[in-house]
């Protein structure tokens, strides 16, 4: 007889069931099987040789992915939120003053994380899916003198893909950083980390474009980045994220050997590894041009059916998650949830200031086809025929 | 022609490799096929409802193995550091007092985190291998008035199980929270959260006695650490770890509906899942026996041999990982690659306090049985005879 206060769980006595449906919501995306197995290899070692290789090849696909040469470009171990907090905890100390363009949930987050580790936090906000001019940003970077500021180059929660053209020559001008969250865009849309705009500080997550699981966070620090931040007064508040032991084991500092820091998740790095792989073959620019004529095919499809596209300028349309106005006269929940249940396919509503305004349709990376769109439209088509339209 | 300026990486080209090897050093375990093909499951949105019934079947899981009842108990997206951040950025307020009882690696990272973030930190010391008396840590705890005390179950950088019987008690006398990690050792040793010593907060990874892959750290926190955590002054400093934001994604809240927080790594749930339900079909008491049988067998063995145990007190021995006193007039570091290569098995030399004195070797999960026992004990004998000796 047991003595055990807390018997064994009958749930877990259930076989684990999981189903597959079609991921068209901002994320996670489908996850194809080629990337699936290469998750499935055995775990091996967070610091044997061969991991070491992996995460150099890891290394070397984000290097292209991001279009960058930095030497500090490494996966974060977690989601783009961690990595989010990887670059706010390590540029930003204590006191100083930051910028943060917010123009949806992702400006709102980043200027909640400032906040937290005692940054002046300044925010310039636009509607959602609208942006900034330039002339707006150096306005704001001339007033608040920020060390940092914060740009969402696709706000998937408003489907803006933020123009970032002149706005790192304008960081430098003021001496500030520059920091662009590409987690919903990069792969999806044009974006050269060392070239657009000068970027200081570029991260990702695995989940989109990828087509990887979720848990891994692709970053890149340029030198300037990396010179403010190892000549900090104090230490990132984070352990886990401090990015001179995350540079060590990476093997992205001078240093002879690596010393235990985390155990890496390595499954996942295998996963990552594979996804980058993927848009290696096929290459960046194709991946670029595929999103773009997908993107249009789908946002000519829902126009002639008479849905408005949310984002009015269409060079500020993301190519990876489209935005719909919500149908006038509809319960948005009633057609996500229809979708789901006779389609076995996610699309989403808004989050943050977009809630209630507008559906999302994300199609990233390999899901990124004109047979899926087809296949939204339809689904779509079908819910606005069987859902409740209100007499109004 | 491409007009990137960096070109897709060759070493991308090349399929992945993994080998497949004796996971026998202090974590990660070996991944038994089960639960490897639950991670390989399709990837469904973090906001689903059947990840949502996963979650809480991990949550019975997590009760199960830790035997607490607290309804706040979650699986952590990170690590065992990311858990021993999420105790410590919640717990603790930057100015307050804390008291880590160093005896390895772990108690010398907890103190590091928490200077981070602006705690008093005070330690009490004791040498590789070994421990504290209930009578030290009340002598410190009259000294320093902590508001939360570190103790860690599973030293495995020195292989101490450290006692934990009446601690708990020792803490609530004073006023202080009782933070443990069993990240080595729950599972394999006894350790009851609401019983023994009345623990505040216990946190483990899922890449030990629970065979996932790392990335998943579980981690219970009792009412009188909800109590303290959500009548803070100030936020914690990570939005990412904020357990008031977790609490919720987690179902562990009374709010009537979850907000989207951050992209949970879903595989990795289904992995940890499997792994918790592997180890409720066993049952806990089994498995404690299990690993101390084979334990004793282990060490019977290793003496036998001629080696010495580094932990000198019996109880003190950590039935997961045995550290063994690094054979006289031996280069540690050749016997641990002569076995790696010769028997493609991985045991480990010491790391912080212990490096250079020990050796390593985790028998965690389905790892812990007499015929792996013995492969060990071959391969050791087979160092032994084939690595260098010097002439001393």
């Amino acid at each position: 007889m047991s003595s055990l206060s807390v018997p064994p769980p009958q749930c877990l006595r259930k076989p684990l069931v999981v189903p597959d449906r079609r991921m068209f919501g901002p994320g996670p995306s489908n996850v194809p099987p080629r990337i699936i197995e290469a998750g499935a290899n055995p775990v091996i070692g967070h610091m044997h040789p061969e991991i070491f290789e992996i995460m150099s090849n890891i290394k070397s696909g984000i290097q292209y992915m991001f279009q960058t040469q930095n030497k500090m470009t490494l996966a974060v171990s977690g989601t783009g939120h961690t990595a989010m907090e990887c670059a706010l905890f390590n540029a930003v100390e204590p006191g100083e003053s930051v910028l943060m363009a917010v123009n949806g949930i992702w400006g709102e987050r980043a200027a909640d994380m400032a906040e937290r580790i005692g940054a002046r936090v300044n925010t310039m906000v636009a509607p959602p899916g609208g942006f900034f001019t330039t002339a707006e940003i150096e306005q704001a970077l001339l007033k608040h003198k920020p060390v940092l500021l914060f740009v969402a180059h696709g706000e998937s929660s408003t489907g803006v893909l933020h123009p970032l053209d002149g706005i790192g020559q304008l960081c430098h001008k003021y001496d500030c950083l520059f920091l662009v969250d590409s987690v919903a865009s990069v792969g999806g849309a044009p974006l050269c980390m060392d070239q657009q705009g000068s970027i200081d500080i570029l991260y990702t997550g695995s989940q989109k474009v990828l087509n990887a699981p979720p848990g891994t966070a692709p970053i890149s620090f340029s030198e300037r980045a990396c010179q403010k931040i190892f000549n900090r007064k104090t230490k990132p508040v984070s352990f886990f994220l401090d990015l001179s032991w995350l540079a060590n084991y990476w093997g992205c500092d001078d240093k002879p050997f690596r010393v235990y820091h985390h155990t890496g998740p390595v499954s996942a790095f295998y996963s990552l590894r594979e996804g980058l792989a993927v848009l290696a073959e096929e290459g960046l620019e194709n991946s670029w041009e595929r999103h773009k004529t997908v993107a249009e095919y789908f946002h000519a499809g829902l126009e002639s059916m008479g849905l408005k596209l949310f984002v009015k300028e269409k060079k500020a349309r993301l190519p990876t998650v489209t935005t719909i106005v919500a149908p006038h006269g509809y319960d948005w929940k009633e057609i996500t949830t229809y979708i789901m249940k006779t389609h076995n396919l996610e699309i989403s509503g808004g989050l943050g200031p977009s809630v209630g305004l507008v559906l999302r349709v994300g199609l990233m990376g390999c899901n990124s086809t004109k047979a899926n769109v087809d296949m939204v439209l339809a689904a779509l088509k079908d819910a606005l025929k069987h859902c409740h339209k209100s007499k109004v």
